[in-house]
C-alpha cells in the first residue's frame, strides 16, 4: 500500500514530567522521493516512554546523528493505540496510525522499529517486517527470549537485520562489544545486575532497613515498578536478558524453562542484616558459565561479597561482569532502564541498520547460534550458600547439625550464632562450594532434627 | 612482490614465563588459491607481548572466531625485528621475515595488523597498507594520537578501515561503543583511569603507605613498568589515549599541546594521607568534557571522593566513564594493558576487518571528525582544588591566608591543620570550584605572605 508523500513532518517535542528534553518548534526538511538514498526511513510501532523519547533523541541531535551516520534518520510512520492521547512528544497526525500493519508496510519504511512489549502482536509484526525484507530493531527481551530463534532463523534467510540492545541493560552497551570486540574470546561466566527495579528495592532495604513491601511500593510510587511486579520481583525479566545475553556468549539457542530462576520476594531485612554483618550484600545475580561444554544458567537472590565490583550498584542501575578467556574480567555499569537510556540503545541500533542498508550490508552479522545446548541442574551446579535456621538454644546443637552437613559432604567455611531468647537461637550457616543438591539433601536432614524449629530458604553466595 | 605460496603453515604455542596459553602442535589447514574468498589473510608487524597474544588467541580459538565471524582468520606472514629470537609462539620460519614491506606488500595479505608501537617507522608502514588499499588494525595511542589525522584521511580516501580500539583502555571495549552504540549521544564527558602503570603505583603508595620510587621500582620488577618509565608517570601514555576518545566522542581532532598533562612524580605519601583522611583517594585520571561547544582536556593526579565508581579502580586496572546526554553515565572496566586483554581487542578489530572486507563494506564507518576544535585554556577550566601549605603556627595565619583567597574570588570548602611543631604547621584546603586561574594567582599572592613558608603544588578534585 502506497501512503500520500508527506510533504512536510513536524516533530514538536515538549518538556513534561520532567522529561528532559527539548522545546523545539522547527520544521524537519522535506524530502523529495528523488533523494531516497540520503535517508533511512523509519516506522515505529508503539510511542510510549521509551518510543518518545527515541523520537525526541533523533530529533535532538539529528544534525549530529546524520553527521555521524553519513545519512539522514528519519520517523516516517509511527504506530499507537490511541491516536488522541496526549503524550510527550507531538509528532504531525499524518505520521500517526493506530494499525501497525500500515507502519510496517508502507513502501518508505526501511527499519521497523517495535517498542510495545510482549510476545504477541509484536511477534507477528516482527515477522511480517522480516518478511517484507525490512530490518527490526527491538527492547522486547521477552519477545527475543521466548521468539528469538524463529525471528533471527527468519532474518537470516531474508538476510536482514535484528537488532537488540536496548532489551537488556537497558542504555548500556552490551550486545554489541560481545558481538564485536568480544569476538575473540571464549566466554566462561556472565554475572550480571540485570533489572532495576529489584536492585532498587533491595538498595532501599539495605540502606534504609525498610521491609520488601515498603520497599515495594515506594518503587511503585516512583515509577520503578509495574502496578503487577511480577515480572521484576520474580525475576522474569533478568531471565528473559540472562537468556538472549548466555545465547551470544555461549552460540546456542536457551530454553526459558533451563534457567533456575528465584524471585526476591522471600528476602527480609533479616536475611540484608546478616549478610551486612557478614560482609556481604544482598542482589538479585543474574549467572551463566559454561565448564567443559556444559552451561549453568540461574537468577537468584545472592549474597556477593562487599569487595565485588557489583557490590556496589546500587539503586536502579545495572551492570554486567563478563569474563572472557583473553580479556579477562570486564564491567559494564549504567541506566538499565528508563526512557532516555533505553533510546540511546535503540538508536545505536538504527543507526548500525542504516548503515547496513545503506552500504548494502544487511546482514553482517547474523545470528550463529546453535540448538542443542547442554544445560547443567541446578542440582549439579556449585556454589557457595548461606542457610538460617532456628534451633533449641542447648548443648551439642551445632555438633548435630554439622554432623548432617558433613554426612552429605557439605563442609562449612563460617557459623554464627546471632540471637537467642533462653530457649531458642538463630545460626546462620555459610558453606564451601557444594553441589545444590548435596545442600537440599542436607537440610532435608537437618530439617527432620528435633533440635530443629525451621529451616529459612538457602541463599546463593558468590566468590569474590 | 609475489610471494612462494605457502602450502602448509605451522603455528606452535608454547607456555611461557607464565602466558596462559595452550601448548599445541596442531598444523594450519592448507589453504589453495582458489578458496580466497574463504579466508581473510593478516600480516602482523612485531610479534612481542601483543603479536604473540594475538598469534595464541587466533590459534587457540579458531574454530569459535571462525563460526562467529563466517570465514577463516588466517595470519600469513609476520615481520620482527629479529628472525631468530625466542618467542612464546613458535610460527613456521616461513612465515616470519626481518622487512614489514614483505608483510604489507604481500599480495595475499588484507588486513595489516601493526604492533610495533612509535610513530616511526609505524607510519611509513601504515600509510603503505593503506595505499594499497589494506585495511589496518592497530594498538598504536602514539601513531593515533600524533598523526592518527593524516592516517584516517587517507583511509576514507581509499575506502578501507583503520581500527585501534586496543590503543586505548586494553581490552575493554570503549572505541566501538562510541562509535556505534552511543552514537546518538551528545558526549557531555569522559573521566577514565587509563593507565595501568600509574594507577598500580598510586595503589601500592595508598594501601602499602610506600613512597613514589618504592612503587615504582616494585612496578617495574614486576614488568608493569619499562624501564624509561616517562611515557607511563609523566602521563604521557593517558594523554595520547584521552586524545584519541576525545576525537571520537566530539568530532574534533585534538591536537595534543592542547591537553594538560601533568604526572605523578610529585605525589608523596603525604599527599595521600591527607587525601584519604579527607575522604579521597588520589588517581591519575584523564579528563575530556564539553561545554558550550568548548572541549576541555587535562591529564594530572586528581583527589576522587571514595565514593566515585573510580574510587575503587585499582592495581593496574583501567576504567572509563562516559556521559551521554540521553544515556546517562556509564562506566566500563577492564584490564587495560598486558598480552591476552589486548589481543583480545585486537582480534574483535581483526574479525570486523574481516566483516567487512567479504561484505564488500570497507570505510563501513569513517572517521567523521573536523579540524578546528576550540580547547579551553586550563586558565580557564573551573574545578575544586586542594592545596597543602607550611605556614607559622601563629594567631591570624588562618585569617590572613583565607583573605588572599577570598580577594581573587576562591572560595573554601574546608581546612584542616594537621601537624605543628610549635614553630610551623601544615594546611590542607580544598575549595570549592573556581578557575585554575583563580586559584594559582590566590597561591601566588599566598606564597609572598611571610608567614607562609612553602606552598605545595595545588591538586584537582573531582566532583561525585
Amino acid at each position: 500500500m502506497r501512503l500520500p508523500e508527506l510533504r512536510k513532518e513536524r516533530y514538536t517535542v515538549r518538556r513534561r514530567n520532567g522529561l528532559a528534553i527539548e522545546m523545539d518548534e522547527q520544521e524537519n526538511s522535506t524530502v523529495n522521493s528523488g533523494e531516497k538514498q540520503a535517508a533511512v526511513r523509519i516506522g515505529m510501532l508503539g510511542l510510549g516512554t521509551v518510543g518518545s523519547a527515541v523520537i525526541a533523541l533523533l530529533w535532538r541531535n539529528r544534525e549530529l546523528i546524520q553527521h555521524r551516520a553519513g545519512c539522514q534518520i528519519e520517523v516516517v510512520r509511527v504506530a499507537v493505540r490511541q491516536l488522541d492521547k496526549e503524550r510527550p512528544v507531538i509528532l504531525d497526525p499524518r505520521m500517526l496510525t493506530d494499525s501497525a500493519y500500515e507502519v510496517i508496510e508502507d513502501e518508505r519504511v526501511d527499519v521497523v522499529v517495535e517498542l510495545i512489549g510482549g510476545v504477541e502482536p509484536a511477534y507477528e509484526y516482527v515477522m511480517r517486517a522480516i518478511e517484507l525484507g525490512k530490518s527490526v530493531v527491538t527492547a522486547n527481551k521477552e519477545l527475543l527470549a521466548k521468539r528469538g530463534g524463529e525471528i533471527l532463523d527468519a532474518a537470516k534467510e531474508k538476510c536482514v537485520d535484528v537488532y537488540f540492545e536496548a532489551s537488556v541493560g537497558g542504555g548500556i552497551p552490551i550486545i554489541m562489544p560481545l558481538k564485536q570486540s568480544l569476538v575473540g574470546n571464549r566466554i566462561k561466566r556472565i554475572v550480571g545486575i540485570l533489572n532495576g527495579t529489584t536492585n532498587y528495592i533491595l538498595t532501599r532495604m539495605t540502606k534504609d532497613g525498610v521491609d520488601f513491601a515498603a520497599a515495594l511500593s515506594e518503587a511503585q510510587m516512583k515509577g520503578f515498578a509495574e502496578a503487577d511486579p511480577t515480572d521484576d520481583v520474580d525475576a522474569f525479566d533478568p531471565m528473559y536478558k540472562i537468556a538472549i545475553l548466555a545465547s551470544i556468549a555461549f552460540g546456542y539457542r536457551i530454553p526459558l524453562d533451563a534457567i533456575y530462576r528465584e524471585g526476591i520476594r522471600h528476602i527480609g531485612p533479616a536475611d540484608i542484616d546478616y549478610a551486612n554483618s557478614l560482609g556481604y550484600v544482598i542482589k538479585l545475580l543474574a549467572i551463566a558459565a559454561e565448564h567443559d561444554g556444559m552451561i549453568e544458567l540461574r537468577v537468584h537472590p545472592t549474597l556477593v561479597p562487599k569487595t565485588h565490583p557489583l557490590a556496589s550498584v546500587s539503586d536502579n542501575y545495572n551492570a554486567v561482569v563478563i569474563e572472557g578467556d583473553s580479556v579477562g574480567r570486564l564491567m559494564f555499569y549504567g541506566q538499565g532502564a528508563g526512557g532516555a537510556p533505553t533510546a540511546s540503545a535503540v538508536v545505536g541500533d538504527i543507526v548500525d541498520a542504516a548503515r547496513n542498508i545503506r552500504l548494502k550490508a544487511r546482514g553482517r552479522i547474523p545470528c550463529v547460534c546453535r540448538v542443542g545446548v547442554k544445560v547443567k541442574s541446578v542440582d549439579d551446579v556449585v556454589s557457595r550458600f548461606c542457610v538460617r535456621m532456628k534451633v533449641a538454644d542447648k548443648p551439642g546443637v551445632l555438633a548435630k547439625i554439622a554432623g548432617v552437613f558433613g554426612a552429605e559432604g557439605v563442609s562449612i567455611a563460617s557459623v554464627v550464632q546471632r540471637e537467642s531468647d533462653g530457649k531458642s537461637a538463630e545460626i546462620v550457616w555459610i558453606t564451601h562450594s557444594t553441589p545444590y543438591r548435596s545442600l537440599r539433601e542436607a537440610l532435608d536432614g537437618v530439617s527432620s532434627l528435633d533440635v530443629v524449629y525451621s529451616v529459612g530458604k538457602p541463599l546463593w553466595v558468590e566468590a569474590d
